[in-house]
Order: C-alpha cells, then sequence, then structure tokens
C-alpha cells in the first residue's frame, strides 16, 4: 500500500469503493480538482477552443474505426446488458443465490467506457464536413477508464482528462504542441510542483506493441510531463503531448481545406494525478498551501 | 424524433454520439447543469450533509449485495475487459478486419456502472460502524447508467443526478423526506417550471415486477417530481422521493445507535433532465431567460 494513499484514506479524502483504483472522492479531494480543471480551462481560453464535455460513455463501433483495438485491448471496458426473459432472469437469481457467476446472460451493448477523452470527438468533427482554412481547436472533458487495476492512487481505474484537441495541418498541430509544451511546465510551476518533461510511448499491447513504442519513441510523438507522486524513482504522467500524424483524419475522413487527411493532435491534463500532486507537496490541509498556489487556482475567494 | 431534441440538436446544445440516450454537450448546457447541479446543493447545504463524489463504476458485489438484480436486470450495464494473449488479440483482430463481432473474448470485471447514485455509499456507510444518535446525512453525485435506449432527450442512458440521503430511524427518514417535499417543490417554482408531485414506481422487472410495483405505491414509498419536457402528455420525473424503509439497513448491517437495521430514504435529482426542463420552458438562448431565474442560479454574475 503506497504511504500517500494511506494518508488520503486516513482522512477521507479517497475512500475504497472496495476495488482497487475506484475511489469515492470527499468533497476536499473534489473542490481541488474542480479547481484545477477550472485553471486548465483558463490557461487555453485564450485561443478561443470550442468547450464540450462528454459522458462517460461512447458507441463501440468508433472506438473500433479509431483503430483502438489493434493497441490496447487490454485497457478497455465494454459495457454488456442483461437482454434475457423472465426464465432467464430466475436462472440469473439462481446464480446469484448460490454465489455463482451470474454474467453469463450478459450480451455486449453498442457502447463501451471511454478510454481517452479525445475518442468520441474525431466522428462528430468528421460529420461537420471539411474543416475551415485555420482547422479546429477544442477544449474537452471525460471520464476515461482504463482496466488496470493498482494500489498506486496515481492509476485509478477511472478518472477524468480534460484535453486540448487541434486538427488541421501538421504545421498547425507542432505548433499547438511546442506552445503546449511551453504553457504546460508553466502551469507545473504556478503549482509548485516539481516536474520534467520527457519522450514516452504507450502501453501497446504484445510483442508488436513494443515495436510499435519504439517507432512511436524514435519519431518523438509522445512527450510526458511526469511528476513523482507515489514513487520517487518513478515519477507519474500528469500531462501527455501526443502527435497523432494523420491517423485519425485518415480514420475519419477529416480533411483540411485544402482536402487532404487531417493531423492531429491532443494535450491532455490528468485531473486525479495533478490533484493527488498537489496534496502530495502541499500537503492535505489546502488551507495551509503557498498562498501563490492558492491563488493560482482560486481557492482563496 | 422529439421536437426539444431537433432544437437542441440543431442549436449544438448536444451532439449525437451516433448512438440513442448518449450525447456529448456543449458548454452553454454544461453550464447550466452544473449551475443546477449547485442550486441542488445550495438547497440541502444548511443541514450540513457529508459531501461526496462518485466515479462512474462501482464494484460489481457491492450492487448484488443491495438486491439490484432481483428488481432492474434490465437496466444495469457490467463491464468487461479482454484478458487474453497475443494468439487471443490476433483472433480479435482478424475479427474485427471482417467485420465480425469481436467481443465474444470478454471477460467479466468485478465492476459495473453505477445504476443510481446512492448504491456506492451503504457499503461505505457501514464499513464506518454503527451510526451515530442523529444517523448520517450525505449530498452525493454520480453519473449514473441505466440501459434504455431512447430518442427523448429527457431518458439519457448515461447522465447525472446529485441526491441527499439519510440514514438512521424510520423516524428521522420521514421527516427527512417530508421536508424535501416542501424544499422540492419551492425549488421548482424558483425555477419558474411546471410541475406536479405524484406518487411513483420504479420499472421493476417481469411479472414478479408487477407486483412489487403495486406495493411500492401502496406503501407510497415512491413519489416524483414531474416535469412536462418533451411530451405534455406524459410529464418526466425530474426528482425523486424514495423511502427504502430498511432494506439497505438490513442488506449492509447498517445499524442506528439503538442497535436496529437502519432506515434510509433519498431525495434525487435527475440534472440533465432539470437542465433540459429549463431549456423548454425558458428557451434556447440563456441570456434571455426571466431575471428570478437566471439569479436563482448565479448565472447574472
Amino acid at each position: 500500500m503506497s504511504t500517500l494513499l494511506d494518508q488520503l484514506m486516513a482522512e477521507g479524502l479517497l475512500i475504497s469503493s472496495g476495488v482497487d483504483g475506484v475511489f469515492l472522492r470527499s468533497i476536499r479531494f473534489e473542490s481541488v480538482l474542480e479547481a484545477v480543471a477550472a485553471l486548465v480551462g483558463r490557461t487555453g481560453a485564450a485561443d478561443s477552443p470550442e468547450v464540450l464535455c462528454f459522458p462517460p460513455a461512447m458507441p463501440q463501433a468508433a472506438l473500433v474505426r479509431s483503430g483502438y483495438l489493434k493497441s490496447f485491448p487490454q485497457l478497455l471496458g465494454t459495457i454488456h446488458c442483461f437482454c434475457g426473459d423472465e426464465a432467464g432472469h430466475r436462472r440469473l437469481l439462481r446464480c446469484v443465490e448460490e454465489n455463482e457467476p451470474w454474467t453469463d446472460q450478459q450480451e455486449p451493448s453498442d457502447l463501451l467506457l471511454t478510454p481517452a477523452a479525445c475518442y468520441p470527438l474525431y466522428p462528430t468533427v468528421a460529420r461537420r464536413g471539411q474543416l475551415p482554412e485555420n482547422g479546429g481547436l477544442y477544449d474537452i472533458r471525460s471520464w476515461c477508464f482504463r482496466h488496470e487495476p493498482s494500489l498506486d492512487p496515481a492509476r485509478m481505474q477511472t478518472f477524468q482528462i480534460r484535453e486540448f484537441v487541434r486538427i488541421g495541418s501538421s504545421e498547425q498541430v507542432l505548433v499547438f504542441r511546442q506552445l503546449w509544451f511551453e504553457r504546460a511546465q508553466e502551469f507545473a510551476s504556478s503549482l509548485a510542483v516539481p516536474c520534467i518533461v520527457d519522450v514516452a510511448n504507450d502501453p501497446f499491447f504484445g510483442r508488436p506493441g513494443r515495436l510499435m513504442a519504439d517507432s512511436q519513441r524514435e519519431q518523438k510523438l509522445k512527450y510526458e510531463l511526469l511528476i513523482a507522486i507515489d514513487n520517487e524513482a518513478k515519477p507519474t504522467a500528469c500531462m501527455s503531448f501526443n502527435y497523432h500524424l494523420n491517423h485519425f483524419g485518415e480514420a475519419w475522413n477529416i480533411e483540411t481545406a485544402d482536402g487532404a487527411p487531417a493531423f492531429s493532435g491532443c494535450v491532455g491534463f490528468g485531473l486525479e494525478r495533478l490533484t493527488l500532486a498537489l496534496f502530495r507537496y502541499h500537503g492535505l490541509d489546502v488551507a495551509g498551501w503557498p498562498e501563490r498556489v492558492r491563488h493560482t487556482l482560486r481557492l482563496d475567494a
């Protein structure tokens, strides 16, 4: 068990649900998380993104079309439902009574849990037709799910991401990513948490996945802003800066104004992880945090 | 297709995900929803409830122990994950390439989607031991999931509830419910939306469910505050007032200060439904809403 998690649970900031990586949250934790989310929004507001909020579930078909199953089948949570009749229901209840598995009658629905905030965006943008000259910029927020039970409080199964997504020409996306490299380090510094930025790779599945990870690193498609939260030796990715090339543009036929498949990139902020970093570096008593940090987060009102 | 949904989608307040009852939301919709949620919180704040926020998923075992499967198997969404190896992954990808169902390797996890906000609360309260003399009062918020695809915008599959839960003696719970009957009608009136309060029943499954529904109505265990949103003839439940007798106290061994199984009740506010009611009665342009309503919601700042 992590020391930080022990402390958070002893103070009631996080409450175990009974399953690793799924927590109930006190208002103290949630108020900081909302303050972080609002700060993320203010940090990107000058560029006038379109702000959208997503529910925790999305269509199965859309995630498949985006190619997620090739890369991360192990993280996905599909949603299954009971479509049986009364006899099936009686069978189900007998299983429950006898303490046996009861889910064999659950059938896959057309929904699954959103694994990363930007997936529901691409079909939405595609449906609107060709992009304008200056491309698209979006500020999105979603609950995400990844099946990776852990005792590290910074690796939850169900967590929230606020994210800026840029869709347009490769130049537009690279300028966007460069801008956020600078902004993100100012962001972390305004919260007085120590961080480093490094090249990274996603946790692609299996042996073919190792090649994908190597290629992603070689092309420097992913960077992360890392903060030591639960483990000094293994800092946690609290923001990530992703360049997708024209992967989503091709998958969804999103065209730039001159008819080419659009490029895209995103900058994601892990809201729980940033919240945990604040408690880790400034203590569990928010009133005792540095004045400057409280002011940045508008917690001093 | 509903006229209101047509209007909301034409103005971009709700955006179809491609699956009925699952919507992306614009910031205009979300800002009103958050204002409603905050108003719900302020309405109950004088009683000093413990405020908790829940993630969209909860342990399967906890919902089973609460008896949900007896009553509403048809609404539940269980979460299933791929636990296969590389050969299994190749098989999965072949299915995807051939446009065949690919979910047969998904295995049930120990999680499911929370179907109503209060279910994760009972195990948490139970773990804390015997209740104090004055029982417990909680202000909770959760994303909820119910598998009932619909074209009625007021019947989403994934939606949010903010809810007050009272746990204690039957007297404490009945006093709480009576108090909220009065408050809820003032609440609706402060939003200038027409409403009625009526006895109701839950959508229990199958023929045995009809008996459960009749018994629930006879004992007046459930009331709803109804507002005509999408359908004048069939108003929508936007709040519900539920008396659970000692069902959860017995299921979870929650004891009052004198050692009896605790009684419980809850008052739930459907945040999307109340938001839809506001757009339905005051129009899609929030700036044009009655001054009094904007003031109540603190949208006039």
